[in-house]
């Protein structure tokens, strides 16, 4: 199963190193055909300097990016992000074919634009609620949850829990004690909510 | 003040972006005085394949890696890395001149190598605790804890108490203020002891 991160300059480091970590160990558990196959996902070069100058290199760029089962698009300076049209676009189109779509913290901004979210229930960092809110009125937008689960469309809240929303979907597509053992593994203090 | 993170070919990804994380984001509420400057350090190469093809860029080698002044040493497949002279010899030396010595999870073993870590109070990954007291059977290996502080040699238990540890740190530095800004900023639920 493909797990795509979609990364780019000035992403925040957590948005994507967690729940990369969360696919990464759960796959740990699982026999060499179940694994997970976790990958970064960036635009044009596969050299990205996320926030404070950490310089990750993604597996694909938009050229050669296999189908993704499920894409995750992270947060960070999303402003700049949000009116890229390529990139819009491309997540628009990625996301057509792909079971499960989710954002991590501000990530929501470009599922949002991409309107993959339109009229759901969604969340996240608490510092942009009040800006989602205004920019998509028509988006039910939630506080105080870790992630909020609709029809296949998860948003999570800041940073960390990125991590917490990626255990709930090691537990939805395969079940809650692997889920359970990667957070140990992880020595995690999952938050279930 | 120079933080550099030690960092190698299958470390674990979230224990050195947890802790680069929580710099760069409390670095984030300081004046540009008083930034932290956190960085990545590796061997030789400053191309990096950690766990799960996970690719990352150090911003620093051995050759011209500045003095830090706390120098964090993370875990991972470390059992080939506590076999390298090269590399032990440089985390002993380093650690000399630098002000507060850490690890994160089986990044103990390497401090444990290279004689930082001798009749302390330490810890480590959980899975790992049988292993680090019979390899060096001087420590006082302890479990149930996120981090041992001791006379500024800090280890912390496996992967995300490296994040507690490293508020820790901050709170340790700074102030335990910015530590819960920074926390609060990264919506992660520090766990304090």
């Amino acid at each position: 199963m493909n797990i795509g991160i979609y990364i780019y300059d000035n992403a925040e480091v957590l948005d994507f190193s967690g729940p990369f970590e969360v696919f990464s160990v759960a796959s740990r558990f699982l026999d060499e055909k179940e694994k997970f196959n976790v990958f970064l996902i960036s635009e044009k070069s596969p050299t990205v300097t996320a926030r404070g100058n950490y310089k990750i290199n993604s597996h694909y760029t938009f050229e050669n990016v296999p189908q993704t089962d499920v894409l995750i698009v992270v947060g960070g300076v999303h402003t700049e992000e949000v009116k890229k049209t390529t990139v819009i676009n491309w997540i628009k189109e990625q996301s057509k074919n792909t079971k499960i779509v989710a954002s991590v913290c501000t990530g929501a901004f470009l599922l949002a634009e991409a309107k993959i979210i339109t009229n759901h229930t969604v969340t996240t960092h608490w510092e942009d609620i009040p800006d989602l809110k205004n920019d998509y009125p028509t988006l039910d937008v939630v506080e105080d949850v870790r992630w909020v689960d609709e029809e296949n469309i998860i948003t999570s809240a800041g940073i960390s829990a990125g991590i917490d929303m990626s255990l709930h979907l090691v537990s939805k597509i395969k079940n809650l004690e692997l889920a359970n053992k990667t957070a140990k593994q992880m020595q995690f203090d999952w938050i279930k909510s």
